[in-house]
């Protein structure tokens, strides 16, 4: 079967297929990996110190040689102050792991500092890498136009057709589009409150006839059937996370993968509680006391450096009542084989769908 | 094309092509319409009078000698005294009909009288009705032998996995997949609080995966790109309710009509304001202030019957605010044409969708 089209061409790439960049989970040799078989493997680098992205980037550079990309994260620290917040859920989580036998140092609030893109610009211009992807927002101009002086090619996220037109109109080449379905943060950046929640059988055909500008369908694809569906829905490649997330070179520990394999839709929740940003994983017992609480959640990314310490040492102790198990709403498709193999048999599942179509309604 | 499965051959119909029961929206024409056609109308008579239903059902059989079915509502009346949170909410709402010029005369706790399913039992027996489908829940054991000691076709309504699964235990011939792309009311019941709300793109290939029942696709289906995943998905035929919402022999008026068409995805919102129920609609004024006001919802149907004055008016006066304006996260593409042409527009549109993969594809 015929996989070329814009994308591949775009991406230099063998298959529409992009492992979705997956922070905390995501691995060099994940990247590798998925880049080795044809696909665009994808480094998640956001809030890391330039550093540390640099230190990710060549042990994936140790791997390939062939096209990955790097993700960050496009947005702002917020303007309103959030001490008080950030103070008085210091307090309540102090207690929530002193209950639960989880050493908790927090941050001070004064000691606090963020790494955004910006800080990280120098590294990914200078490491040649051929794609940069982006979530939470859109570069300004200075920035899209210093990526493209190195000739690297540009994605964006979209939740609605509202943000897909603004990145089509800013000058970037491709837009993956995650629809409600989708695990982990929402890329959502045009509203201030609720992120927009579109399935992804409403989302991608409508901003396929908005933009121009190819798509990558993002959100419950996990098997052939949703893979060759995001295909017929009028994107041009799929963005495949929880697909990956209990394969073998996934950093999650063996009872997350359980849960992962385990946790019925029904059970996927979207929350503020890990981070300050809206996400979607499994619900657990971080997430209804926070939530519980009534307490103001600070905005990312205080929230997420707040919680970043008992996240740790939860990962560590398998504690999976303390890790933010992002999960997608067709995470429980995950299994526990290499990486490789999981985008082999997408494809060919993808293949097999077609094929079946083609023959049974005599098209 | 070959349109013909096991779909069509329970329900006696030409294409695997079902329009989604839409009380207040519905008319005996629009049903009628869908038959003729070769799809399954469907009359949905929740809530109404054993009387108003037969009218409703006779008025359908004057336009049509093809199969339809009839949707009813499946729920019981919560156990739980709602008389206090009624009052509350009466008081509240008489207030925001006065400032808007609203005359409101709202029944009293006591007058209050519900039909449910068990009132229109008789009625659907009677009427030799060929097809009954059903949301909100399961109707008892007892129940569904009357209906199937008629010979009717029964088809229930799954949000999750769970209920499907409970659907096909039931000895439901026919399971109608909602996800949270679906305008109106969420057909939920086996989760208390937040029903669930996931995507067709995970939902449908979970179901097909755990049940062996044929599956209708509902939710986000408005034209031939979705209407042909939803096969690739895994389902054998489309409930399309949205994709009518403007058609002639709708029962909305211009105004309704006006605001569908331009309503993007992101003003999109569930809310229990109108009914008491999740319901997916368009944001409007009377659901602002009753979210904004914290007063305590009551369950349905009493809200329902509530805010019926306040509905039936707006709908006179075609005062958007105040009308449920229920709609699909795909409703911006509902046009202004016979239903029976909207219909043969998706399915010839779901035809070229899939010829035009198996050329670009090579399949």
């Amino acid at each position: 079967m015929n996989w070329q089209n814009r994308l591949t061409s775009i991406l230099k790439i063998n298959f529409p297929f992009v492992q979705a960049p997956m922070l905390g989970i995501t691995t060099p040799a994940m990247v590798a990996a998925i880049s080795n078989t044809g696909g665009l493997g994808s480094l998640a680098i956001g809030g890391l110190s330039p550093e540390d992205a640099r230190k990710q980037i060549r042990a994936v550079k140790e791997l390939t040689n062939k096209p990955f990309s790097v993700n960050f994260f496009a947005h702002t620290i917020p303007a309103e102050d959030q001490s008080k917040a950030y103070q008085e859920m210091v307090s309540f989580t102090a207690e929530l792991c002193a209950l639960n036998n989880i050493p908790f140092t927090p941050p001070t609030f004064d000691s606090l500092k963020f790494h955004t893109w910006k800080d990280q610009l120098e590294v990914m211009l200078q490491e040649n890498i051929p794609v940069a992807s982006f979530t939470f927002g859109v570069p300004d101009q200075a920035g899209i136009e210093q990526f493209k002086s190195k000739g690297m090619v540009l994605i964006g996220t979209a939740t609605c057709i509202e943000e897909a037109l603004l990145l089509e109109n800013s000058g970037i080449d491709v837009i993956s589009v995650q629809g409600s379905e989708a695990g982990g943060h929402r890329g959502s950046f045009l509203t201030s409150d609720q992120p927009p929640l579109i399935g992804s059988m409403s989302l991608i055909p409508q901003v396929a006839d908005a933009v121009y500008t190819p798509l990558l369908a993002a959100g419950g694809i996990a098997e052939g059937r949703s893979m060759a569906s995001a295909f017929v829905l009028g994107a041009e490649g799929v963005q495949v996370g929880s697909a990956f997330l209990a394969c073998h070179e996934s950093a999650a520990g063996d009872k997350h993968k359980y849960r992962i394999q385990n946790g019925s839709a029904i059970h996927s929740v979207l929350t503020r509680a890990f981070t300050g940003r809206w996400a979607r994983g499994l619900e657990n017992n971080f997430i209804r006391k926070i939530e519980a609480s009534g307490r103001t959640i600070p905005a990312y990314p205080y929230q997420n450096s707040l919680t970043t310490p008992i996240r740790s040492y939860a990962q560590q102790q398998q504690l999976t009542d303390f890790i933010a198990i992002w999960a997608g709403q067709s995470a429980s498709k995950a299994v526990r084989k290499p990486a490789a193999e999981i985008m082999q048999t997408l494809i060919q599942q993808a293949e097999m769908v077609f094929k079946s179509f083609v023959q049974k309604k005599n098209v």
